[in-house]
């Protein structure tokens, strides 16, 4: 299938062109990349624009729950959710989250929904590049909601929020101390924090902390980009299925007062420059990882732990080797 | 003056070769930083090498006060000192700290003594490698000690960390809160704590945060790299020049326990290799700071945020113009 038919099938909302897609944005070969680079280029044309929801949540808080409670409800509202993931342990585990779609059984059979686990990749950088075009190729399949999960550890939070129009955070009930537990620059990212599991023996410890978060969201400094009232905490069950219009409510009141008030389009246009410049970033970077180029960094850097060579003798060793590479390769 | 003669001045211990070599390392220029490369190869077979320590202080701490009373405390000891900053704020301010050498007057006269401000620079990156270079010079024209300044908020600490033998906290007294001003992540790289203006009124105050932060530091893990009671605090008085040579005997009996070890000369062909990589990584990001590859990537930048272009196509062009820019100029 060449890059116009590909294009075009993902632009009808073929789900297997999609996937074939996503596997063609993530792939590392330079040819691979210039063909994503052409359907993206032919996909943006579409002009559609889901929204995008940025989600984290330390393991154990619910999130697959959560996500299969939360899409189900967007789906039988006649939306068509995409489900993607960030995830920086993936180069390690083999990706940790996600990795199973039987964890969200049910949303995984509906037709309107997409879900894609995280992709390999050795650095952050790259996992980060693949799912923000996998997020572009779900908005021109013209998906409404696309949720990017990742995990509570901070560096991929960023990662995440640089490529959604909100930010949740997903937390369990907990005792007195769990306001410790969470990083206060996640705090600062959420737009909207859910209290999960606030059902059964669970429902008092949700309230407490879900008063605990809204008291410390009061004390952050107000954003131009929240109207009244944000950021918010909630409580959900998503075992229950409570509490998940409501969220929804609040997430559609808030990305409509963006929308009004310019800071949603002025957020996407300031994403879109930081992704093109971090591209430009990791692709010079990227002449770092291949084999011949590992092998040689590692031999300069033996060099020059044993005192043999100055560390910037052997960089510019290093460099005239890349422009050698660069120029015998013709490119 | 050719590289081979600036090279032998700088051995011979000449500060205005000295001084030249380190504007040289300082330059942006590429035929000077080829030049510099050289000298530095050359100077590197001289296998000498200072004592680096690191030092760090937020305003107010009597940093200046300090560098003065210890550096003539170890010139009185027949030992040659050198004084380099790691200046983050350099570029905007023009050199905050060490800009004026009428700061550390008595230091300055010296003729076993040599004091150089941060280089100016846009970016931590370059001020990092500058300084790291004219480390290396004055240890090869045989200062015995190198300190290596810098300012407490954070990034700048870990580029000083990475560049010096031992890192040396200085702290002023204050009230029981003073704890919480310091950042676990600096308070965990130093190997020394000195708590300043340990003299007259502020002596019983000092007396209790010298305390406090030795309870602190008893709370952190043990390194390997740590001789029976480091990292350690002590009290000093820059301004009555008490408690200098006990801090220069704690210095001294870490260092010897450390290349007794094997964990000086450890760290230093780690911190060798880290550079080495770290240089080839800025050189290759270099590519985007020339004036024309700036006005690229806005114009390029402002496309996308425009929507009129996907970040992946813009990412492309600019390296296919980074590329045709590199191969013109034949490199």
């Amino acid at each position: 299938m060449d890059t116009l038919e590909l294009a075009e099938k993902v632009e009808r909302g073929d789900r297997r062109a999609l996937a074939r897609a996503v596997t063609l944005v993530e792939s590392g070969r330079a040819d691979h990349r210039a063909e994503a680079v052409t359907v993206l280029e032919r996909l943006a044309k579409t002009g559609r624009q889901a929204l995008r929801i940025g989600l984290s949540g330390t393991p154990g808080v619910g999130k697959s729950t959560f996500i299969e409670a939360f899409g189900m409800m967007l789906i039988a509202r006649g939306l068509r959710v995409a489900v993607l993931a960030v995830d920086p342990s993936s180069a390690r585990s083999g990706g940790s989250i996600l990795g199973d779609k039987t964890r969200m059984d049910r949303l995984s059979r509906e037709a309107g929904a997409f879900i894609r686990p995280s992709p390999s990749q050795t650095h952050l950088g790259g996992v980060a590049r693949r799912t923000r075009d996998a997020v572009a190729l779900c908005e021109a399949a013209g998906f409404d909601v696309v949720l990017i999960e990742t995990v509570g550890v901070g560096q991929s939070e960023t990662v995440v929020a640089e490529m959604a129009d909100m930010f949740v955070l997903l937390l369990a009930p907990a005792g007195g101390d769990e306001l410790q537990g969470v990083k206060r620059g996640i705090m600062e990212m959420a737009d909207l924090i859910l209290v999960n599991k606030a059902d059964g023996d669970l429902k008092t410890s949700a309230s407490r902390t879900c008063a605990d978060y809204a008291g410390a969201l009061r004390l952050l400094r107000k954003r131009p980009q929240d109207p009244e009232g944000f950021p918010k905490a909630m409580m959900v069950s998503a075992a229950q299925e409570t509490g998940l219009t409501e969220a929804w409510a609040e997430i559609e009141a808030l990305i409509g007062w963006r929308r009004e008030n310019g800071h949603w389009q002025g957020r996407r246009a300031e994403q879109a420059r930081f992704w093109f410049q971090e591209d430009v970033r990791q692709a010079l970077l990227a002449q770092l990882q291949t084999p011949d180029a590992r092998a040689r960094m590692r031999a300069l850097g033996d060099a020059v732990a044993r005192g043999e060579m100055p560390p910037g003798r052997a960089a510019q060793d290093m460099l005239a080797d890349l422009r050698a590479v660069s120029a015998s390769s013709g490119k």
